[in-house]
């Protein structure tokens, strides 16, 4: 039976098998009792074990060489398998059991570094990850560095040169925006009043807001973590999560907008594919657009506030005597800071081009890892005019790194050019542009999902915002809505 | 390497499987978007695919041939898992496959049945389920009737026979007790002040409650459903769950000492056995046992409330007005209901002694389908003094029969004369009564965990209750405890 059906069948398989895996994953997030942990890292080890033994099948092999997709859907899911399934040929399972070991280690390490402020307790680790990553890179083949092969699996089509390019062109209009809108936030007074914003009346203004963004908490939930994520149990099941805090509601509200792009991304795309590329998110960059789109585009609009101020005030009646305009500073506020899971709209991609340049250094062995917290701080310097106190301010500040995650960041500036490009297109459509102004988003997702969503994973992330947008990736429709917000 | 290892670690493969099956069966009932089940569904399926093939593998069949325990302990596991594949082998898949499909059809037709009080619609399925349960037993073979085979996996060492005599004999006591308690109540005024006790207060109370007991929150949870249940995830991660009327604050506190007292016991065998019958339930009798000891001997006793009542009107301040007096005749309340869930412990067991009769009359043959519900109301008119208004109130007001449960509801009085039986014991131990005075559960616990859970399915359940009290499982202590309260 040469058609299409085998593979599909083995990838809902493997589609039951990690969604099984994200229960128990988002069980360990939100509820799971402290000593069930040790328990469940044994049930996830064994849901692995069969998801890597299906992936590396005989039947999984057959199936991709025997498959005969009968329309381009099927046709660039295959394309696409195949491609993971070679990759996944490349490593031996002695280097992947390396690599398991080497980064449980190394994340343990890291926690204990970052908290005794002891880069040189992660240095060794960080060198063997190195290693390991150039092993990888090597195993994986690339044309021109070994930078290029781990970005793949992250931002198919994108180069450590292209990026470089990208970055470098932005970097100098990025630091002027940031520091005209550092300096506009301290002339202004924009801070909340006095909490408590009970975290009743959050959820409850949450949750209208998600509602109203076409989150259906039919097919999903918002939970309480110490970190916000968004992770997808089923075709019809995304669980988004946030955290709380009582002095400042816009923080769990901006963690669901955020949450919510993501998981409005995991619900459009086809059920009948959940499992193959055609149903899976197109890129990390791409997935973090979704979620910035929501967030920064929609959520921290003045056109958003006009509706949803007034609601605010009816949750939180000591916002009465905040102005509209006042709010808005606070939620416009621009600051540097070295840390980057705080920093704003206007400073957050200077922490992402450092990250990028030191990375790539390090790969190509431009960078020692015994000098990296001294880059850190030179290049951070430069771009914000300020030190870090330390190296928990500064390199030792993500977890990243620490799980062999190096080509990762970049995505995060590549998911805000990503937003800001496809958000300027869908405004070109009248109705998303009237939906907006009246808090009636059902264009502006409708749009999404069918430019974006219903794709799949079957273009490439460029291809995908060309044929979107109508233009090629770009960084100008970003860099326009910077300067207008600031 | 023919040693006992083996087994364990397919054992353990085995209860990684199940408990991960439980976590997406306890997310089902409490957080589970609506739109999410049908994807749950085929995750439990797959998961329930592989419990399947390994329980029936050549690799577990080997190792119960080969493994050679090195002490009594793991003899009597591998004993009881011979005795479980034994069944297992002698059941095709063929069969189990049409049972599977037939208790699926047949949950729907009774539901739809019970809403409709439209027996007829459900009558061919239960002939259908009664002639299956009848290969069923004659495929598992048995030495006087069918129903002994239904009964051993339920209750092993019981017969109908045995459960009959014990049951004739209770019959005329528990009659005589239920009528004078419940005429006795209606000689009182017997109701909770007003509501409404606010859920958060209940569950503050509740939890107060679970962990004075000693269920620790570092290895379990309470949350709520419709119907409340205890399930294991894991060695230590035991869920709660129980429902909350904001009239009768009772509710979901009775609840959750029942559903503690299973989770106790859970967390009370040797996470090392987890998995083995070492490590397993003795039996639902004996489970059921534990629920009820905790729910109705320590919780609905004056000694209880002497400690918790001014506690839980400091939760409920609308008690204040009502005397310790007046709320113990509130939670002793006798009444006859058509409905077993609903009642109390002074009928409760006329529920399971109809039910009894009704289900072994059925698999001999003695009962024909058609004249269950005449038979019922019969029986119940002669129990009760009333008769149902119709089958929802009666035949079929219970899940138990749709999903093949024939033999379980025996169990349900095991576990009333079991609770009674090793409360009674274990009062006899100074401590015991002693700490049951002043509020400290803990050598109550201690007495049970080494006389109960440690022992896991080592034993059968009456050599169970024979070890931990001295004395052959009899009704005497339950009848005393009745006859005492009411």
């Amino acid at each position: 039976m040469a058609t299409f059906q085998t593979l599909r069948d083995l990838a809902t398989e493997a589609a039951l098998i990690s969604s099984s895996a994200s229960v128990l994953g988002w069980d360990q997030e939100t509820y799971l009792p402290a000593q069930g942990s040790a328990w469940r890292s044994r049930q996830l080890a064994w849901l692995a074990g069969r998801a890597h033994e299906l992936a590396t099948s005989n039947s999984w092999r057959r199936a991709l060489e025997e498959a005969e997709p009968d329309n381009p859907r099927d046709a660039a899911s295959l394309e696409e398998m195949r491609r993971d399934f070679e990759r996944a040929e490349k490593l031996p399972t002695s280097f992947v059991e390396r690599e398991t070991e080497l980064t449980s280690q190394a994340k343990h390490a890291w926690a204990a570094a970052r908290s005794h402020d002891d880069f040189a307790a992660f240095a060794p680790f960080l060198q063997q990850l190195v290693d390991l990553l150039r092993e990888k890179a090597d195993r994986w083949g690339y044309e021109n560095e070994a930078y290029d092969a781990l970005l793949e699996p992250y931002e198919r089509g994108w180069t450590a040169e292209g990026l470089a390019e990208l970055f470098d062109q932005l970097g100098p209009e990025l630091r002027e925006i940031a520091t005209s809108a550092v300096e506009r936030s301290r002339s202004r007074s924009a801070h909340l009043p006095e909490g408590p914003f009970p975290v009743e009346q959050q959820m409850a203004f949450n949750r209208k807001v998600a509602e109203a963004l076409g989150f259906e908490f039919t097919q999903g939930r918002i939970d309480t973590t110490t970190h916000p994520f968004c992770t997808t149990l089923g075709p019809a099941d995304v669980r988004l999560t946030t955290r709380y805090e009582v002095t400042d509601f816009t923080s769990s509200l901006f963690g669901v907008m955020h949450e919510a792009g993501h998981g409005l991304y995991e619900l459009g795309m086809r059920p009948a594919d959940f499992g193959l590329p055609a149903g899976s998110a197109c890129s990390y960059g791409i997935h973090e657009s979704q979620s910035r789109l929501w967030e920064n585009h929609v959520g921290r609009s003045r056109a958003f506030w006009e509706h949803w101020y007034p609601i605010a005030i009816e949750h939180f009646p000591q916002l009465r005597d905040l102005s509209l305009d006042a709010f808005l500073s606070f939620v416009w506020k621009a600051e540097f800071s070295p840390i980057r899971v705080e920093a704003d709209e206007a400073t957050y991609d200077l922490h992402i081009l450092l990250r990028f340049g030191i990375e790539r250094r390090l790969m190509s062995g431009e960078l020692a890892v015994a000098d990296v917290p001294a880059a850190w701080n030179d290049a951070f310097e430069a771009s914000f005019g300020m030190r870090p106190r330390d190296n928990r301010e500064g390199c030792l500040q993500d977890i990243h790194w620490s799980m062999g995650g190096i080509g990762y960041f970049p995505t995060y500036t590549l998911g805000n050019l990503g937003a800001a490009q496809l958000f300027a297109a869908a405004r070109r459509d009248a109705s998303v542009e009237a939906g907006l102004q009246q808090a009636n988003y059902a264009p502006l997702l409708d749009w999404l999902r069918s430019r974006v969503h219903d794709f799949g994973a079957t273009l490439s992330p460029a291809d995908l915002i060309r044929q979107a947008t109508g233009s090629d990736p770009s960084a100008e429709a970003h860099l326009n809505h910077l300067r207008e917000r600031y």
